[in-house]
């Protein structure tokens, strides 16, 4: 069986069925998990090409272990880089990388549809108001246009510093500026909202202080409905430790909504020093993984897990990166080294997910009545008796399932 | 004539005519000013007693030095200290207060309704709902008592902070963790616009950061009406500079709202060391005045306010102290030193307050048609011709003021 917090079980009441009807007592069956409730995701960036055809083995294997331990893929939805050239988005190339992520079981999140970095120069020098029009049929097109194979969006990203961002020119800054926060939150979730309205919609920030909560809290006044509250945690200065984390979790959990801690990294080399703000502000020629950082790396790995999981108002936790290779400010942070190892904060998390935290293949047997209860994590399970497999869900509904052999 | 930046001026014409209403020219008028339009505050708290009918000389003296300076006093309503025993409040003496400042010309503040420190102890362990009527109650009982004499007040203080403070317990903090930090904005302004529909109402924190900015966005679109935005700058660890100062004014004038320095203070001693982040945590046995501190405090105080005053938005600076004696953290923040004599700072901000953005007795004298422009900084005047003393008002609307002989 599994292990685990309590919140994160399930149970499902199997009753074994022959074709007439009747139960099927002292039966086997064989159950097992096949994928967890709990979003465990990272990004996707790495399989564009490879969704694609232009993959490699290397990217192939890689993909192997990423499959084996995601459930969630995070797509590149940057819109300088997404529509470089105005009026040709790259549509085309991110549904084909998104269903082949959805063929391989695994759930899609876009990110993001608004943020003030990594905008199309195009938009740089029109007036406001055509920017928003802009900004509103860019959401609408995307989130209406992937409806149905990415149906989890960062519906905006960063606000708190939207309006008094100053690395650099970009046309968002300057509208969030003239419009407040507010409105652009509302702007990019009534947008998302109509486009697609069963999507999954995220307010996403790195900024974790009283700041994001005051906007949350306006926001969530001013009627928007957001459907998570996303918390970015770069920790490339460090674990945080249990505590902190769980304080700074605890603080968002008052509003009562999931949180997904959308971006996390942990990186397996040097730390960056302390007295750096912004992270983009530290630029090293050389960011090596070390094999004291790797240690270091699977255990703070595991214990943002497991500390995470443990916490009810969190459904998903995204990491940050799956390779060394080209990862975001050339920071050690992958869960796979460069060359395509993995390391040991790979083997460590698999080893939660896929083991600790999973039903693998279980031999059981129905009582008297032909009933057989099944318990473990939440998610989706199959058992397989006579040649004939069942799918079922282990939520927190204790689902009644039959089983006709 | 007075100096000092343009919007800060206005003007009026005067018309000077006989008692059967002829126009009298060129006969010579004295016109001076009697008040600034603009807040110059500082804390009335020392004068408690004073006007209660237990000063002595000196406070006397310091009483002198206060209003040839400012013309508006902030009295202290920390509910602890107001209300200490329930049903007990200390309203006959804070009222004989506020009148003897009335009396002498200058216009009061109430500092604050709502704050989760300086807390009565009897508030703690009584249940949210009988906190918040409380509160209610007593924010209703001192703008409604003190309507008229009191007019203006800090309707809720640092706000930002408010649902997470965590240094001692106190009764307001859960509440506002509850309420969440707009509905208990709402809740100080309703109820105190309620009791006082003519009063000036602020928001005041401070916390400068983003934080405040949103929290004032959420404020705004939630319809809650704010008469001022409030902006404290104790600043112990040192002056921040004009551009630091101004890009911070920049910010929040963005609101088109009044903005009021409401606690400003520069210390003429040592600095407090930068590292610290509460200032109530440093805590010394001794912090003298120094003649090199006095005279950067001097230098800091009329930078200060020659910036502020030289910014549209800004329509009040309260300096938060007028003498060492008694004063916050024991810092040496005062105008005044402990021994009464006025430091450099003093004779900094009254010679710009009084004489260069203040016009003294002046001789005019009318035109062919009798009259005669009088520019100035905005605020009260009065003119005197032939034993006859008219009060009028110069403001931007350029009035028309007929004064009979």
């Amino acid at each position: 069986m599994t292990h685990g917090p309590e919140h994160r079980f399930g149970e499902a009441t199997l009753t074994v069925l022959d074709a007439a009807g009747t139960p099927l007592p002292e039966t086997e069956l064989v159950v097992e998990q096949t994928r967890h409730a709990f979003g465990f995701g990272n990004i996707g960036f790495d399989f564009v090409d490879l969704a694609n055809g232009a993959g490699d083995a290397d990217t192939e294997h890689l993909a192997d272990l990423y499959t084996d331990v995601f459930n969630t893929a995070t797509l590149p939805f940057y819109w300088g880089r997404f529509e470089p050239t105005r009026g040709e988005p790259d549509t085309t190339r991110l549904r084909t990388t998104a269903e082949w992520f959805r063929d391989r079981g695994i759930a899609l999140k876009g990110h993001p549809l608004v943020w003030h970095t990594v905008q199309p120069d195009w938009l740089l020098g029109l007036p406001s108001d055509e920017v928003e029009e802009l900004q509103r049929q860019r959401i609408r097109r995307e989130v209406s246009g992937f409806a149905g194979v990415i149906d989890t969006w960062d519906a905006i990203n960063e606000v708190v510093i939207m309006p008094v961002f100053d690395n650099g020119d970009n046309a968002i800054t300057p509208l969030a500026r003239a419009r407040g926060r507010i409105p652009m939150v509302r702007m990019a979730f009534d947008e998302a909202r109509a486009a697609n309205p069963h999507a999954t919609l995220l307010l996403n920030d790195f900024d974790l202080s009283s700041a994001y909560e005051c906007l949350i809290e306006g926001v969530l006044e001013a009627g928007v409905h957001l459907d998570a509250i996303g918390l970015q945690t770069h920790m490339h200065q460090g674990y945080w430790g249990e505590e902190t984390m769980l304080a700074m979790v605890d603080r968002f959990a008052r509003y009562g909504l999931p949180l997904h801690l959308t971006e996390t990294s942990l990186v397996s080399g040097d730390l960056m020093p302390a007295h750096i703000v912004d992270l983009n502000d530290h630029q090293v020629p050389s960011w090596p993984s070390t094999p004291e950082g790797e240690a270091r790396q699977a255990d703070d790995v595991e214990r943002h897990y497991r500390s995470l999981v443990g916490h009810p108002a969190v459904e998903a936790i995204t990491y940050w990166g799956i390779t060394d290779a080209g990862a975001w400010l050339g920071a050690p942070i992958g869960l796979v080294r460069a060359d395509g190892t993995p390391k040991p904060s790979y083997d460590a998390l698999r080893r939660l997910v896929k083991e600790e935290w999973w039903l693998g293949p279980t031999t059981v047997r129905t009582d008297g009545h032909g009933q057989v209860r099944v318990r473990g994590f939440r998610g989706d399970y199959r058992a397989e008796v006579g040649g004939t497999t069942t799918a079922f869900v282990v939520d927190d509904a204790a689902a009644a399932v039959q089983i006709v052999v």
